[in-house]
């Protein structure tokens, strides 16, 4: 190992704490990214913090703060370039320069487009080394909602299914619990406790009368989005009542006046949203979803809904479990019908990646547009 | 290192070359297995060979009669535990005793009841040392098809399928090539070179009039069976007439006779197997495939012919292919109807491995009894 690689590795170690240390925020921060930070002198740690909700204070202000005078001539580990705007918080950027540090190391690049680059522009200007792109993937991978939301004003959406190996969600007669391990169940718990909302159909909520919650110590419940054109969501649904966690039901903007009160009694918020034939537009659904400062949405739909947010192009990450075993051709598909006839019709994925959960696979893709 | 762990890699490295000799005899040899012989003298290989071809000298034979006296004291690497039976070929542990090897490695026991650990204790009693079980597992696989025939009288049954990440083998409107890319069809051509026998439904000649073949360097043809219960194939189907390999057709019992005959002026083999229903039994199949010396099978069928293999319990090994595209429920299933209604009556997969081919996962499994 060379002196210079000993360097950058250390600079990994630093920026992985200020990752784990940014994680805490995932599912807190909303619209905000989460973001951490590490001060590190001579090498040792004299500050560190992550930014745990907005309209408090960012984690270089926290971590400095911390550092106090060690601050100056020291490295500044920071998992997101820091911000040059006003917000509800002062600007970061000239924060980080008065504390005196010589060099700042930074994960990702701002996609915010008023800041994108800025803050870095900014540090160099005053003298203050700036090295990027350290655990870079990891970093962007921590911001993919806030990044998706700043540029598009929509939630970043990931589908997550789960099928037997020939890609059934359920036997012929619908019995579907379980069909994955324990572990892939934890595993969609930890996303449920790091995305700011999961998305169900109504029949979803008929047939599974789920809670949508998420059981993992110290997690935190996300909004419950239920899709309902026609608000036929049961009034004992047990996520009408357990109090954890907003239900927001998305329905057509022409509905039952009714109905929708009794369901805003029930301490429901509904969205009316433009339709799009007899449904719910879901492209105008997620523009709402963005109004509302959600940056992050984990869809948990039967097969249809999936079926129709791959077709709108509106996923932007499968996750699907397989579990080893096989149902056969007559059990419910994991996605519904999406009328393609020629394989150039198919909907391609990319940056495919396998792990192992337990018994089964998790299998992770980027769905691109056709 | 110590010398001991020094001792075991050099092992294994001679048995990795006896198993690569034993590996250019797959496909060739049936019913015998493939089997490697290394002999190594002082670090030296002074003797090599592999079986080729079943009433031919056996690997053992070979590598010995190489080294000739330089076999003396030597260290024989052997992929399978040599034969005390006479067979068309004389038994082979006397021979390897007379030839004064010091010490016998060997890969897989005999799965061969009348032979299974008696190699190995014949050679033990004339003071020749023995070790077993290097590169054990590599061994156990490569001799799949023999331990399957010669222990229950059928061939090992490896099922390929093809399938959209979602599980589907065509779109709606039946197009199916191709889902995979060229690399994973490469592999088929490897498993087609390797394999006694190539098997599909004859709604697959009709559909495809698939040649079967193996279009690789120096591969030769597996035979080409067709399960047909009413004798439906197609006079013209390519693979009656291109005289590479064998063409057996499946059939039932009670068959057109003047259809069959026509079949058989064109080069194909009709075998009369017994009927389950409508269909011929596959299981009464298998047995016939077996009595004819195939010892291994490749199923290359239809939706509806994997189903019913799955279902009766007869494939030993699933091998699917994944592209990285999404087809839809409107798509045709990997798999034709099982019947089943609870999970529990799901088809469990076991020893589930996955790797890249190309762009596409390759899931090898075997499928287990319900």
């Amino acid at each position: 190992m060379t002196a210079r690689d000993h360097a950058s590795a250390r600079d990994a170690e630093f920026m992985r704490m200020a990752l784990a240390l940014a994680r805490r925020g995932l599912g807190r921060t909303r619209p905000n990214p989460p973001v951490g930070a590490v001060v590190v002198r001579g090498g040792r740690v004299v500050g560190s913090g992550w930014h745990r909700r907005a309209g408090t204070a960012h984690a270089e202000a926290i971590a400095l703060a911390q550092a106090g005078s060690a601050a100056r001539g020291a490295t500044l580990y920071l998992t997101l370039e820091p911000c040059t705007h006003q917000g509800r918080m002062p600007p970061c950027a000239p924060q980080v320069i008065a504390s005196g540090v010589a060099r700042v190391v930074i994960g990702a690049i701002d996609p915010n487009p008023i800041v994108s680059r800025r803050g870095i522009a900014q540090l160099r200007r005053s003298g203050v080394a700036v090295t990027t792109g350290v655990e870079g993937e990891a970093a962007q991978e921590l911001i993919a909602g806030f990044a998706r939301h700043v540029v598009s004003g929509r939630p970043f959406v990931r589908l997550k299914l789960a099928a037997s190996a020939d890609g059934r969600i359920a036997t012929r007669t619908g019995a579907s619990r379980w069909i994955t391990g324990a572990p892939a169940r934890r595993v969609v718990h930890r996303w449920r406790n790091e995305m700011d909302a999961v998305l169900v159909g109504v029949d979803t909520v008929i047939a599974d009368d789920p809670e949508l919650t998420c059981r993992r110590a110290g997690g935190r419940d996300p909004v419950r989005v239920v899709v309902d054109g026609s608000l036929r969501i049961p009034a004992r649904a047990r996520l009408l009542h357990d109090g954890r966690a907003p239900v927001w039901i998305a329905t057509r903007a022409r509905h039952d006046r009714v109905r929708a009160a009794r369901l805003e009694r029930a301490g429901a918020t509904i969205l009316a949203i433009p339709s799009r034939g007899r449904h719910v537009d879901l492209g105008a659904l997620l523009v709402a979803l963005g109004r509302r400062d959600v940056t992050s949405v984990l869809v948990e739909a039967g097969a249809h809904l999936s079926a129709a947010l791959i077709a709108g192009g509106h996923v932007d990450e499968l996750c699907w479990f397989s579990a080893p075993l096989l149902i056969g051709g007559d059990g419910l598909p994991m996605i519904g019908p999406l009328g393609v006839r020629s394989l150039r019709g198919a909907f391609p994925l990319a940056d495919l990646r396998v792990e192992r959960v337990g018994d089964d696979l998790l299998h992770t893709a980027r769905v691109e547009a056709r």
